[in-house]
């Protein structure tokens, strides 16, 4: 065992993550860079995309088909999603199933956080107008939206989701990035950072910074990040600890 | 001209994004794939990703440095910022500044919407613990949050926000699949669909939809999209038209 390794509670088997998607070639696009990519390498998570279209049934391989009682758009099938759920998460599989889409939850850090303690997530990308009911109800996925506004699919909503868990689990982020007071964490806005140059285009770091008084600095950084949630969001300060 | 472009306002000039990013080599990814990738090739956006690196000046090509005031973390340095702002967009360049960061004010669709009618944008991800203050503040940046959760970066973030934005551009849509009511343009949540079979794993399809009677169905449809926002989103109705 390295030293890398040496202060890390290593769990015996990664994180595993499965996504059924249309466009499996997307990934790990993203997630096999950087923090994402590097846990990858080192086996603390696991991704394997699925394609929808190897469970289709006809020549065409069509995954989608008009809605009923009409409209524009396209709808993907129940059975071709049923089949790749039955594929991707045989029983006695306990991840949860998690299908993205602007009608779920909206994701937030708790849940990030849920999902991190999870042996991992079987992730649904829906395209098109979206897909039949009766398959999220059937297969009792779990809705989940990372904002009010709408994409072309679910595929960069659940590299969102994987990105913000992947870098929760054991040993992924190392102790010098590693954060106790980071955004959401306390329910506040993160307080605003300074670094060198200590005087940049005529701008001052502020001066409480650069007392060494770890108690002001502590009260001036509290304050701000008020301020911060005050002023831009107030209503996390419902919820705020 | 083909029969593709004919019945589609063409704008003169693409809509323009420049990314800075200390990870260009993720761009275009995900985005240069379906939909949006198809829209690259058409040449109705364009993408350029600018790398941070390029615009430090010592000899580790350092893009950050410890925060003032202590704390874990890295913070990315004005300067380097600074020197890459006013390189993507010198002056008259009139599109707006964003920051990706969870201090920001929630990506929704009417702020796509304006992101939309813009001539591009120019999109700073962060990564590490942030971004030295002074340099959002000087260079006028709009903060954007894509969620009330933690990513590794913003180049996720970033992305989400163009493949919204770009789905909306003229002529990147087509009509088969435009869609008037979609979720968030009434600020409901939409109903749900379905599509065939029919009958799938002893479900049916809501009677109603098979009925061919468009004013129940319309009638259905907006209760269904009530009854969910009710449910799972009741925060929407406030704001609801």
């Amino acid at each position: 065992m390295n030293g890398r390794n040496a202060d890390m509670s290593l769990p015996g088997v990664p994180w595993r993550a499965s996504v059924l998607t249309i466009f499996p070639e997307m990934f790990p696009g993203p997630l096999g860079m950087a923090l994402s990519g590097k846990a990858l390498d080192d086996e603390r998570w696991s991704l394997d995309a699925i394609n929808l279209r190897d469970f289709t049934r006809d020549r065409h391989k069509s995954v989608d088909d008009t809605p009923f009682g009409g409209g524009a758009g396209m709808v993907m099938r129940p059975d071709v999603i049923g089949a790749a759920v039955d594929f991707a998460h045989p029983a006695g599989d306990s991840r949860p199933l998690v299908f993205l889409t602007p009608r779920g939850r909206p994701l937030d850090q708790p849940m990030v956080e849920t999902f991190a303690s999870a042996p991992g997530i079987v992730a649904l990308c829906g395209r098109y107008e979206g897909v039949d009911q009766r398959a999220i109800e059937a297969k009792g996925f779990f809705e989940v939206s990372v904002g009010d506004f709408v994409l072309s699919g679910g595929e960069l909503a659940a590299m969102i989701l994987l990105d913000a868990v992947v870098r929760l689990l054991p040993g992924v982020v190392g102790r010098r990035e590693s954060v106790v007071e980071e955004s959401f964490s306390s329910g506040l806005l993160e307080y605003p950072q300074y670094t060198r140059p200590q005087l940049w285009d005529g701008r001052k770091v502020p001066e409480v910074l650069l007392s060494g008084n770890h108690a002001r600095i502590r009260a001036w950084r509290m304050e701000m990040a008020l301020q911060s949630t005050r002023e831009r969001r107030p209503d996390l300060l419902k919820n705020a600890s």
